[in-house]
This record gives structure tokens, C-alpha cells and sequence, in this order.
């Protein structure tokens, strides 16, 4: 696996996010970070299925937005106030009942101060994509702090 | 209040999530129903907060989301089957600290297969749109059941 | 009319566009310009039509981009140089043949770096809105310039 | 190349579009056709610049549309009735001047009433995508003609 170019690995990124989003850390495993690539992997639980064992829309949104966060911090290091600004997503298919998501997040475009990443969501099980997003990030200045 | 042509009232809307979406019905308030409109409350509880006290995205999704649903349930009469295909959201202001949200949605169409809602989302206490949204719900067709 | 706020009115936005995108100025009229809101009309041609004699998805498209810069530029004054980052429109109804179409944009957001607005976009003799859509704008910094 | 479970080519699909959109098909060239993909380009013409030599927005907007249509003939066959009911598109980098576009298509969904493709679309000469798209289109129910 290629490191190169990263500000922060899938063990960093774990530690970040279980400090800074301790209530949805535990929702997301880190499977895979490469240069401007992740893969994000979101096991079954109670709180995200609808009638019918399916994921929910909120939780593929949720899904989507930290895969895209989690490849702005890998490439540029840990800035927790990078926000969201815009996202579009299609729902394309019923997710299989009981079955963990993954989704595999690429930016297309890392700015200054906007970030374009594009996800596909899998449904374990399934070999087409249950879903898909693209998500624009604003990313802060950063701050030089003085000692 | 004109409720000529709802099929289902605050109260009724209210009675299906509660049977039919148990796991979230009680995140959401029906404020009011108009035809091709409603107004959904989100209280703020520890689950759809992030650090600093802000609703997170997740949950603003959601509240679009069931609010454009609610909205042509109250047209259409109950069907769990409708299913939101797509969704553009738009994050445009950081929502106010430990402040509920109020969604406004509007059906700009309600076809025969396909649903468009509008959604603009707002925090107690500030009077701009924190976040916009439009959704496109498709509708299953209408079985004849043999008694 | 309520001028309060306008850096440019109806006037003024018509003399920049023809100056500064000659190409797309005369497919467009300015018909009221309000602070935050503006509405412009897109008379039909040859250009814009499909078989059956409806206006084009990019000619909406073009439509709609352009009355939101406009709504951004009424406000901030002529800056050729904001461009759109993210547009989502959903094309709702079937516009009528050979009919103008008129576009309502509203600006939800006029930050220092980002705008967003909405547009709703009626074909001539239809009540019913055809089209709507939401877009971003990036707005470049304001440099001072030496003399 | 494989044409398995293609019901249209790349000179099928050209004559197609010559004839049903004259208006249009000029402004395209076919350049791949597989199993839910394609790949067409956009010459430079005056039409579709803007000041400093750049293609515009809508002419981006328009290649991503045919793109995506087209890719869906190609899997179904000749039907003009096809519609686009949502674009969302992301603008990420300046394309060169003067230079030709080309945007890669695929359908991520292919389903009886809704279909939906990604598009990346690239300026020669830059290796990074300028923009991205998805569209979502409606397939009109097959009529069977009687003789």
C-alpha cells in the first residue's frame, strides 16, 4: 500500500475521530486509506435499520459524509472544523436486510478551501452499488497559533 | 386551516410513524399540515448533537427526509413503500447550539411515480435557513387487494 | 420596490452582462431585481427548443445559472469572476411548447467566499413550476488594487 | 471491444441522434460505446465559450446529459422519450482555453422506470477531472404498436 502523501493513516484517523466524534465513532470502521482514497466500512446495528432490516437514507448519509472526511484528514491532517456544505446522493437499490455497508470514498478535488469527494455504498452481499454521493467540503484556514 | 384535499391530518401522520417507523417517530414533531405542506420539529436531544452543541448533518438529512415523506403521505394516504431516491442538501449555516429545528417542506410535485419536495430547514432562534433541501420520493403503485 | 441594498439594479446587471458575456446576453431579460431576489426571463428561439418544441435541459440550466449570478451580483456589485461550484436541479414537469420561461431566484446564503441560491423556473402559461434548482457560488476575494 | 449486451453502437446511436436532436448531435462526437459506458467529447466551438476561452456551464451541463442518455440507448435501444429528471453537478477546475472536452459516462443503475450514470468530465490537456455529474433519468414504459 502507498503511503505516500499522507498527512495521517487509518490508525491516526481511528484515534481522531473516537477523540473529537466520540457519539459516532463507534459506528465506522477504517478499512482502507490510501492517497485521496478510503474505504469506510459501517456494521449493522439496531439504530440504523428500518422496517424490513434496511439500512436508513440518514444512515448512508452518515456513512457517506465520514468516508469523505476521513479522506480530506488522511490528506491534509486532523482539522475538525472542515464542514460539510453540500451533498447530492442517490439512493439506487434496497440495501440487503441485515447486511453491513461499505463505502468507498475518492476525491476528485482537494482546494484550498473546497474539497469534492464521490462515494459508492455497497451492501455487503450485494455486487452493484446500493447508493451513491457526492459531498463538498469547506476547509478552514488554518490558524498559525503563536506560543 | 384549509385541509381540503388531505388525505391524513397532523394526528394521523402522527399514529402511522409511530406504528410504522417506531425507531425514529419520536425524534419528530408534526407541527402542522397543510396541503403540500408541512412543518416538522426536531427536539434537541444528546443523539443528534456534535461537538459544540450543533445538530449534526445526519440528523438534518433525516429531518428533510421524513418531513418531504410526511408531506406526501398527507396527499396520498399511508404508504410505507414510498422511498426517497435522491436528495441535494445544502449546509449553509452552522445551526445554533442546543436549539431544536423546524423544517418547512413544500411538494412542488406529486405525480403519479415520482414526488419533488422542497425543504428549508431553520434553528430556533435564527431567522436565516440554516440548511435547504430537495428530495424525490418514488411511489410505488396502488395494489387492488381482493377481500 | 425596495432598492435598499442593491449595489446594481435591473439596469445596470443588463449593461454588465452585455459587456461581460456578450455570447448569453440576449437570450436573457431582466425583469425585477430585488435585494436577494431576482426574476429573469428566457425567451424562446430556435436555440433553445427540442423536438416537440419544448425548451432544452441545458437552455433551464443556463436559466437558472444565470439569475442566480445576477441575484449575487445585485447584491455585491460586478464581479465577473464568481463561478458556480455545484448545481442540482430536478426538471418536474414538461415545459409548454414554444413558451418563454421565467426564473425566481432567491439568495438563502451571501457569505463572504460561498452563495447559494434557489430557483424555481415556470414555463409561460403553466401554473405549476417545470423546473427547480440550487447552486453554489464561489465568490472571489475583493483585491485592492494599487495605483 | 465488447459489444455483448449492447443493443445500440457508436454508429447506431450517432444516426440516432442525428435524427431525432439535429440541433444538438453536431455538437458531439461518440467516441466509446461498452456495457454501461461511454465516452464523448465536445469540440471547441465559439458557441460554447466564455470570456478567457473557457467552455461554459451549460455547455458542460449538456455533454453530461447526452452522455448519460446515450449510454442508456445503447443498453435499451432507440427511445427518444427518455427524459432527464435530476442533474447534479459538480464544477471543480477551470478547463483549459480553448480546448475540447470529454466526458466519460457510466450507468451505475439500470432499472425499469429510473436510470442513473456518473459522469467525470475532463478538459484535454489536464489530467484531473474538471467536473462530475449524475443524472437520473426516467425510461417511458415500452408501448407495444399494433399493426
Amino acid at each position: 500500500m502507498d503511503h505516500q502523501g499522507l498527512e495521517m493513516d487509518a490508525d491516526a484517523l481511528a484515534s481522531f475521530l473516537a477523540t473529537e466524534f466520540p457519539q459516532v465513532a463507534s459506528n465506522f470502521e477504517i478499512m482502507r486509506v490510501m492517497p485521496m482514497q478510503v474505504e469506510v466500512r459501517m456494521p449493522v446495528t439496531e439504530r440504523n435499520l428500518r422496517p424490513g432490516g434496511t439500512v436508513s437514507g440518514p444512515s448512508m448519509f452518515a456513512l457517506a459524509d465520514v468516508a469523505v472526511y476521513l479522506a480530506i484528514l488522511a490528506m491534509i491532517g486532523p482539522r475538525s472544523l472542515a464542514v460539510t456544505t453540500n451533498c447530492s446522493i442517490d439512493f439506487m437499490r434496497k440495501p440487503a436486510a441485515e447486511a453491513a455497508m461499505t463505502a468507498r470514498a475518492e476525491l476528485l478535488k482537494l482546494g484550498r478551501t473546497l474539497a469534492v469527494g464521490d462515494v459508492r455504498m455497497f451492501s455487503d452481499s450485494l455486487p452493484e452499488p446500493v447508493a451513491r454521493a457526492s459531498l463538498t467540503y469547506s476547509i478552514p484556514p488554518l490558524r498559525v497559533r503563536n506560543g
